[in-house]
């Protein structure tokens, strides 16, 4: 922490900042400036205690110097994680990808999907039982239902589930059907349902909030790894600006900072990411490029009556287009997507 | 619903357009311009089963007109809601203040500043005894025992408590301590804490989220209502823009955008809002002139040495100061605030 | 500037910062911590040429702590400004207000706007000759014709002109008719514009940019003062951000700031800040509550034909109620308006 | 348009409404619906003159349908623009790359990085001799001499030159040395500048704003097209958003929209649009993989005493291993780079 004093603060206020800052177990040097003068606190790890002091008569600001996060920081771990999540490695060098309708609707509709995209080479059969709708009168998912229906089409096709969890009360359930949880964008900061998500013992993907600042998500997946989960797999899905052609602006800046900081696999979802199914080819092969380590895409085989998000999913076929160039852009940055089966 | 089709979509496209929307039990309006050609659809409330035919080939845009929300809305309900919270009168002439720490900490401190918030006039102690915090290693507040100090030091002041809920799990023992419940910025769409707290019975005060739209605010508001719960207060508390000299940009066009929509009473929280005490005094007197139906304030006696957010809180002798300030603002747009007590 | 080096940057990086800090004419005073070292530069004020060592091998990040600006800080001055705009007092007790059109039309419809605000007090006349349009297709202004037009009505009405600068060669010709230059927010960063308008020896309302920060917008009112103009006018006029509702959002924020940080005078226009005649009204007392020295108001006798910007204009019997009302919201933070004329 | 009247407005109100609308030349379709009457106006190209409508009585909003460019749009021209600038193919399979310092400094730096770009590839040596700084104490660029030199390296490596404009006075001076025109993100919305670049008939590297939305920004390209220059290329770098940890947030969503919209060419500046030389490659690639027609990219013989920008600056050889890898990429993609020279 770097505290600086106001521009003629007089000496006694100067005094007492170094005083608190003693007091609260850091060692205070102060460097006079032409200018300014700043105490630099030198101490243990967690700095939060100084914060504070930025309301002391005679302190203009309050500066940190550390990052705040600790297990998912590349500090702690150099190396970067690659994960075992149901058999399937994420963060190495074949990427994963995760298709599927955004909402689950009738067993046979979601069997189709997950043929089609298992044929592909998806390894992930996302889908969505609980559903975080912004209407309360809108379709909130079949529930439990919902889970049966993508755990039969799991076990017919060979694909792992993703699947959301939006209610502490519904873990265990959510756990007994799926493979991994995910942990929606509106609940990055939901801290009860972090904890149960990291103490279920079953990997989980979160997702960015649309106004998460990259600091404050490797802190929310830290509370997940404090919980003792090693399985966190992140994902970029878009943030909130002022553009209104696209639903969200995706940050793919994002992947690249997130890859610096962390040890941990980072995804990216251009389907919410965009909005518009027409924009998710290009954003994929860019995802992809930018070195993410896979993808997660919505993919409906009738959009146009989807009972939720329709106008960002894929069509099968257009989905298969898809993977065949990401194939080739896989193979232009030293990374591999499954092969096509059957 | 307006269907835009494409510039030279041809006439097969447009009339399997409005084949889908007779399909979905609404009459469809062709309307040929000179350049576009658009669907027009009328029929049940209810518009977004057509959302999803944004999808169908030849189709440019589909543009909503109504707005999604009902309950809240001022066509529901044409005039002003004023709520009784444990018998103080919210949304009348009399503005509301809720004055209290940020996190409860100790039974002494916590009453040191009940009382003299009390004495300023102030009506409800605010406190958090369950925190959301960005870091899992911070403060997470003392749980029940937050809750029995405030309620302690309520009972003897005369204040009624706001305090904050973060978990379905805790609801019924929040709801045997306080007068009202908070939902937080960060659990502003976790609609499963939303139905909770809808259904508890107690009136709730719903923060909006650093980057949630009005619209999508007042849908929030809408699952609390939609529970069956009318004591809803809405409560502006800033925004996540670009500018980094404040923690948040309070969003004042919010208060006049709300009550032109709704009929629920909005109050602002200045202290997150800015983020700096130094600030406080200015926002709080705009908000009233803006229209706000009250104030959620920070105060702390010891900001120095508080255990979260120290530097947005006012020390009670500027508190005492700023009410003072506030009563001739409240006068100037005629409302009133509760005079001060002893 | 502090210089945080990486953890675990080998002796000879940290000792290469160190020497190109000497080298460039500081001291470097080194604080080794316990996670970090970090580098702090002591020397001349101005710390710009060391930004550049970020680019150095192990250093991870450079810390600016001072501000930028210089002359239009409150440490070059301390009282705060009152200007003096062709006889009118700005930044003093009594408020300013600049009413009139958003585009000059004709002269009969300038003439009998001015005459309305004039009537109700306002000092200014606003109005543009040279317009700045998002369409090259759309009406940019009468030009010379637009400027006369303004003359005659001030010259009628002893109101002072305030209108726009779009290119540096019309310079010598605004400043023939008008009293204060306005430069607006598309052009706040248009450096060869403000050098012009600096040295044009005119007062200038410098209006915040839709995507400028606060320090950004302080150096580009530095621009102007640096030419040697000490009379300069600061304007929040709404930033960009994700909210649809209203045009921009009005930071009230930046008016408790800018008057912290810099002495010169700052009001706020409301018409573009919310983009709605409905919600003018509450933001214009907020403004004032908040502390701006004035008000920038549209203000057109048929908004519905108006040939810009009509749906944010009032009419001028909206504009003498909300004048009623500013008086009431001015005397209760101890400013004034002028009276009400005839 | 379509202009929504509000919930309950009376028939008088709705009747006025389609009279003005009528008179303005348009053909008014009344659509009544369950809950909202909504007038839709048919009628020649130009719709700005219903937006005032928004003002009168019983009118909720007036709602656009149509986008407002026209020589930019691909309904203009179906085919995709490929550009000829000085004899470089722009918007065709190969790629376009733009490298070179952010500011020209000395005759001897301009010409080692125009050597090196040049051997790795390049096409156009971009650097600034007028400078658009924040601060006004900022080097400001060499201006002619800055010219000068950069024609000197030009001519000498057989590169095309792009430099910025920042003031209509300059436009001849630029015109007689560059072979592109610059117009910065400051000046998007300079509108006098860009019909100056327009009506130069240099060809036009016109970089999107900082808070300009797509449209607006395809309006800022009309402008230079409505003066007759077919020659623009778009530039995406960056957009003002609340992420910290990057300078701006490159909007690559922007990339399929524009070319989507528009037939003119589209590259990416990832060195502005990140702020970071470390995150500088990991962009690239993903510009190219999302469909841009090319790179801006900043390269510095010794970032670390560059006098702009050194942050995000590469190292010469570090740009060379970056035009390696991102030929690996544009063949994915069925475009190439030119080959290493030498």
């Amino acid at each position: 922490m770097i505290i600086v004093m106001e521009p003629g603060a007089p000496q006694e206020r100067f005094e007492a900042v170094c005083h608190r800052v003693e007091a609260l177990g850091y060692r205070a040097y102060p460097i006079v400036g032409v200018e300014r003068t700043v105490v630099a606190c030198v101490g243990h790890e967690d700095k939060s205690p100084l914060q504070p002091l930025e309301s002391m008569a005679g302190v203009e600001a309050v500066i940190p110097i550390l990052k705040p996060y600790k297990l998912v920081s590349r500090e702690w771990k150099k190396e970067r994680s690659v994960l075992d999540v149901a058999g399937i490695k994420v963060g190495g060098p074949e990427l994963v990808v995760m298709a599927g309708p955004c909402s689950v609707e009738t067993e046979e509709s979601v069997l189709e999907v997950a043929r089609a995209v298992k044929a592909d080479g998806a390894q992930f059969l996302r889908g969505g039982a609980f559903k975080p709708r912004t209407s309360p009168y809108a379709f909130q998912g079949l529930g439990e239902d919902g889970l049966k229906i993508l755990r039969a089409a799991a076990d017919e096709t060979g694909l792992k589930i993703v699947t959301e969890l939006v209610s502490p009360a519904d873990t265990d359930l959510v756990c007994q059907y799926t493979d991994m949880i995910q942990i929606g964008a509106r609940n990055v900061q939901n801290f009860a349902l972090l904890r149960c998500a990291g103490a279920s013992g079953k990997p989980v993907l979160l997702k960015r909030g649309m106004a998460t600042t990259i600091e404050e998500y490797l802190m929310a997946a830290e509370y997940l790894m404090a919980e003792g989960n090693p399985n966190v797999i992140l994902c970029e899905r878009g943030i909130r600006t002022f553009e209104t052609s696209t639903r969200f602006t995706l940050d793919l800046n994002a992947i690249p900072v997130i890859r610096s900081r962390t040890h941990l696999p980072v995804i990216v979802d251009p389907s919410h990411g965009t909005g518009h199914w027409q924009y998710v080819a290009a954003m994929s092969k860019a995802d992809i490029a930018a070195g993410a380590d896979g993808l997660a895409i919505e993919v409906h085989q009738d959009p146009a009556n989807a009972s939720s998000d329709g106008g960002q999913s894929l069509k099968p076929a257009k989905f298969t287009a898809l993977m065949d160039e990401l194939r080739r852009v896989a193979a232009a940055v030293d990374r591999t997507l499954p092969a096509k089966q059957g």
